[in-house]
């Protein structure tokens, strides 16, 4: 069993949230697991991922930890790891792909190092190779997570801009950061 | 209907995955539900969310898009507003909550404002009284999301860290941020 799961209902269940078996997402369950145990079932756990890929969606189907209700963060440091640390002390438990243990898996080896094209390891191949390697590919060590980067984010104070009338973080200045230009798309289709 | 729930059925998956039923994920079940109508059912669409609050689970429990599949993205922005566009042409429709509208629901307003406490309007008056406002209190308008924020991102180059031995994106340098200092945790419990 993984995360409560059969390989199975994991499949269902990634697929469903994911909308597809990303391979990455089927290590990241894995890893939940892994790091669950150590913390232990009875400890209110807070999530790190330290990639936007996969991962993420690892956390937030495994566990209640969701990117929107903050219990999940992303480090962005672009690694194939993350952490569950209990949400009062902040200590923990880091999992990672251990490069030298993977080894020993090629096929998982070389899917995550990219040196092999989809075409030549398909995922027919590729899953079941997952699933056969399993935690033998990840190492854990006790970590404690920064306070700064721990502690909840109290809810900023709320202005109204002056410029599109909207609610925003007063933190920003005036007006608000779109307004200052750094929105993300202009009006109109 | 909003987003081809009942009410009772968009609190049910509210609770399973945000772990409780946030006002501003029922707001933005509202949101995700106008734009959708928008943009209409057969546009394959990405999507924007213009704060890490609640707004990210209202999409991911409502869409095919996630944090983990890439097809939601964060907008730093700190606003109450989410943009779903049609990832070929960029083309899309933002919603936002309209103050001038939510002035008629005197309690949406005052909640979303921060001017009334948890205790003078608890959950059991202010939810239904999000319901009752339901699209009352949006505004939508049609945008064309930048097309460097919209495009999707290539895996980077892979390199393995010579300090931690891990594998971690090329472009960060050598050795890993991690290495460099930027890790968000201490080893150790």
């Amino acid at each position: 069993m993984i995360c409560g799961r059969t390989p199975d209902e994991l499949i269902r269940d990634i697929e469903g949230f994911h909308g597809f078996v990303a391979p990455g997402l089927v290590i990241g369950a894995f890893m939940v697991d892994l790091a669950r145990e150590h913390i232990g079932q009875n400890t209110e756990a807070d999530a790190v991922v330290e990639t936007r890929h996969c991962l993420p969606d690892a956390v937030q189907i495994l566990t209640p930890c969701t990117v929107g209700n903050g219990w999940l963060k992303i480090a962005d440091l672009d690694k194939f790891a993350l952490t569950l640390y209990d949400r009062h002390t902040f200590a923990g438990f880091r999992v990672w792909l251990d490069l030298n243990k993977a080894k020993a898996h090629p096929n998982v080896y070389n899917w995550f190092m990219g040196l092999v094209s989809k075409k030549d390891l398909p995922k027919e191949i590729l899953i079941p190779a997952i699933f056969d390697a399993g935690r033998d590919i990840l190492s854990v060590k006790p970590v404690t997570v920064r306070a700064e980067f721990a502690k909840r984010e109290k809810k900023s104070k709320i202005a109204v801009c002056p410029a599109c009338n909207e609610a925003y973080a007063a933190a920003q200045g005036t007006p608000c950061l779109a307004c200052q230009g750094k929105d993300y798309y202009h009006t109109g289709s």
